[in-house]
């Protein structure tokens, strides 16, 4: 077996020198204006070693990537009855696209598209205040990753909340059916809050370990989720992480995983690691250019494909 | 670790017990006829070592379990020139829609909905008679599974290509944007006679071997693939192998796996075994009702889901 | 030539006895608690004479009737310059429906389906306040129609505000897409409350005459549009007026018609006469139930279609 | 009134000279060798007065202008049972769009988009042998255009039936759901060939006079359909005739009408004329580029409009 750190310099050093590097989002000044250059890798292991290189402690927008830790909270909160609201199955579709919410009664495909991810927003709301729920997003993530220290950019959410109207359109298309409960503009203001992250790589791979651990803490030894529902957020990532790329994302890198528009991607090695990797520009899916080929290039040397070695 | 004898039996009988069945394929009478009390399964390890229980060689039609084995041969026939013939993202739509089809020029969206097997076959069967396409992936699927009496069932066939006016419209469409080669009722004839293929649990679990084995074929030694396509044919099948219940199966059941109408599943645990599981009656996607609630059972009792122990 | 007058009185009487009278719209109180039983026709020909019946005399809520006049609106303002930001193709899509919108990047089919008027509607504000904007709409219809009593049922406008939330989505989609220049809830503002104007068949048939008459206010002799623009909207509401039932109403009634979900339909016979009729019970289309099948009616006995004698 | 005789004739030179011409169909040999300078015109009135210009004697293929006058022989045939077959609301799609089949059960949305004329031939050709079916329908072509030279370009119908895998998609796709009874080559043998009609503008209005005079066949007095028959196919020529572009059409022209991609459109001034043009390129709908534009000089020269004067 090849050594991590080794095998992370090497990947960040080739990451460093590619001439392409995907585009930066531009939808919001905070996005378009980060410097395209920047890559950052952090992968831990179970026995909590910590490979990093690059731009590892460099907070980024984690934005969708938060999605995976609301799921989380959510399932939490209501089990299982949660996918009531929300389904399971690849959207075969854009990221906002809103055509599938029509001819499925207003019910999102998985809570990885934005409607979804909306949806999950809207439960873990119910009975708060924004202000309560947020908090709660916020001291769940400080919890996972071992870090007081992560916090919301206000900068960029109050961007997003101001020209968020493809996302407004979702959960008022949503809210049209009954499929949220609470008031449109409450649950947008969670959902672009939690959305609006600041984390490095070492704090979301830091973040992510139960997934990688069968579900528990690592510090505190708390389990965080079941085992098995730690199985099965792996699968919806999988399946789900990456919008209309996720069938390419399974078959080059071969772990479950989940992209942000902010470059990032969060990526489980079941049983072996958790893994940050950042890299702003993104491809034609919306998913870390670099990102992505950095993760297929460490799962083939380390030989962490969920496929087989 | 339990052992894999004695639990194959226990579901086995499980099964056999259970009131919900499913709903038996109705569109041909040779699938409509079939008695949905029965239920094989059958799994063989690396080391070759078979559990098999109920109605394990019990020969069913293996309808788009095939889906596996063409995937296979056409990229040994054109490699990575097959991606641009065919997807590799799931569908989010029904085996055999159309509607993806004419969003997406002609091209389907992955190798194992109906349109995306049609056009695999086309490679196969170019520079060929369908009468040669067929020979060889008859002689290839004896190889696999280590048995020359494996057949096609030829009135299975007959029914299909008399009644299969759904993929005559996939097949004609995708011949109108240039995604066909050949002349449409021979690309037609050739695939609806592969899906034909008759095999028992027993040998649909020999002839996957390669695909829970770094891609050799344990008898002989030799490498039907490289490992990393190995990895990708599964990384294919987790995606997109049950069509728009491709999440839940990954969701539920934590492997890759290939569904077909006539009640076959064919899945594998990488590094560990080759599965097959038989029972005909369907869900509501079109996959095997007690093939899959089994496939969870075995999954769960063994630890062998790939999204963590 | 029949008599009008006794045509009308006929219809009136025939509709008044007819035991099937569609349903009646749910989606908001003022709509749902009004009484099936009712019906009203008014007629008026370019001489000015009305034939009228029923309950001719009634107000009721002409919701999307109200897109025929701010079209007309809109085209004074703009011109053709409208078209940029508006289609006037046929949908064949329900008069909510957001599918098209994301297939054709922000821009709805015609002025008609809801996405349209509310396009429309944004038209009219730009550069004015909402409240402004909705006095020029309602001096336009007090002026059409020669009745200073025409008024909004702030009840309705209300209650299409809190729950109209398919509409904010439609709106927020389109916002997304540029094709809106206001803030999203001061141009829904002023679609809820133009479609919450309470008209009487007289007031309405009233309000159409210009349609019938090359463009000409009867009273003052004005020219409300040029004659080309009476054509070219009355060959809209032939293509569009009655969502994907436009097809149906052209077959049957063969007049260029804008139906509303309060059960109203102002239908123009060019040359001929402008019409009116209500009846609250709309059929699986949201077209009036009884008020189509008097117009067929009304059009058979008068020789008015204008597909020929 | 202006003469007729002299505003054809201008309208004839004035499109001589326009150098936009569009685009020549494409996809067979036969069509894309077509000189685009070609223009013809025919208008005939209901006193059989004819005035014709330019290229109004040169045959070209009628291509869907034949789904009129199938329509009218179907309906012949079975009534308004042929509804149960075909809808007749406008599609908003292409010509040759299989989305809207996919959603709705296989029911084609209009007899004039190319799967609804399929399922219109499909009645045509029952109980009958193909060879008879196109006779009856050659037959009636001939009655109707008093004219017995008429023919089938038989190059064209073998060109189509070579290269129609998308009608032999549409075809099939509905044979899946049972809306086609006869064989599908069958069926679209002899769908191909009445497409392939060869007729001068002077025969195609010959041939459609019946729907501008109630019905009447002219020559003979007999009555090819009822008056309200006739006015109900000009309403479904007027909302669905020129595909995703009757819209523009109906506003722009203000007549029924129906095009076909040899660039030929039939046009009905209800009561007044009957009206073909002719010339090859093609705009952006499929519609012929200066047929529409020809026809627009022309119902505003002569105040033709069905939708005011």
């Amino acid at each position: 077996m090849p050594d991590i750190v080794e095998v992370v310099q090497e990947i960040a050093e080739e990451m460093r020198q590619r001439p392409d590097r995907g585009e930066v989002a531009t939808y919001i000044p905070e996005l378009a204006g980060v410097d395209p250059n920047q890559f950052g890798l952090a992968v831990i292991d179970t026995e909590g070693h910590v490979a990093a290189a690059g731009d590892c402690d460099v907070p980024f927008s984690i934005q969708s990537v938060s999605k995976v830790f609301t799921l989380t909270l959510a399932l939490g909160k209501v089990g299982d009855r949660l996918w009531s609201r929300v389904g399971r199955e690849p959207s075969g579709s854009a990221f906002n696209s809103i055509v599938q919410l029509e001819y499925e009664h207003g019910i999102p495909r998985n809570p990885f598209i934005n409607a979804g991810a909306i949806a999950v927003t809207d439960v873990i709301l119910s009975g708060h205040k924004p202000r309560e729920a947020l908090g709660e997003i916020l001291r769940f993530m400080r919890f996972l990753a071992d870090d007081p220290a992560i916090a919301i950019d206000e900068a960029v959410a109050a961007s997003e909340q101001r020209t968020g109207f493809r996302n407004a359109a979702l959960a008022n298309y949503m809210k049209s059916y009954g499929v949220l409960e609470n008031p449109v503009d409450y649950t947008l203001g969670v959902y672009f809050h939690h959305c609006a992250l600041a984390m490095s790589c070492r704090q979301l791979a830091m973040a992510g370990r139960f997934l990688a651990q069968r579900g528990k803490h690592p510090v505190t030894g708390l389990s965080v989720v079941q085992p098995e529902r730690a199985r099965r957020i792996n699968a919806v990532m999988l399946t789900c992480g990456h919008y209309d790329g996720s069938g390419e994302f399974a078959y080059r890198v071969g772990l479950p995983g989940k992209s942000g528009v902010g470059g990032g991607i969060l990526a489980i090695a079941p049983g072996k690691a958790s893994i940050a990797v950042w890299s702003p520009g993104l491809d034609a899916s919306g998913n870390s250019h670099l990102g992505r080929i950095a993760l297929e290039a460490l799962t083939r040397r380390m030989g962490w494909s969920i496929f087989g070695a």
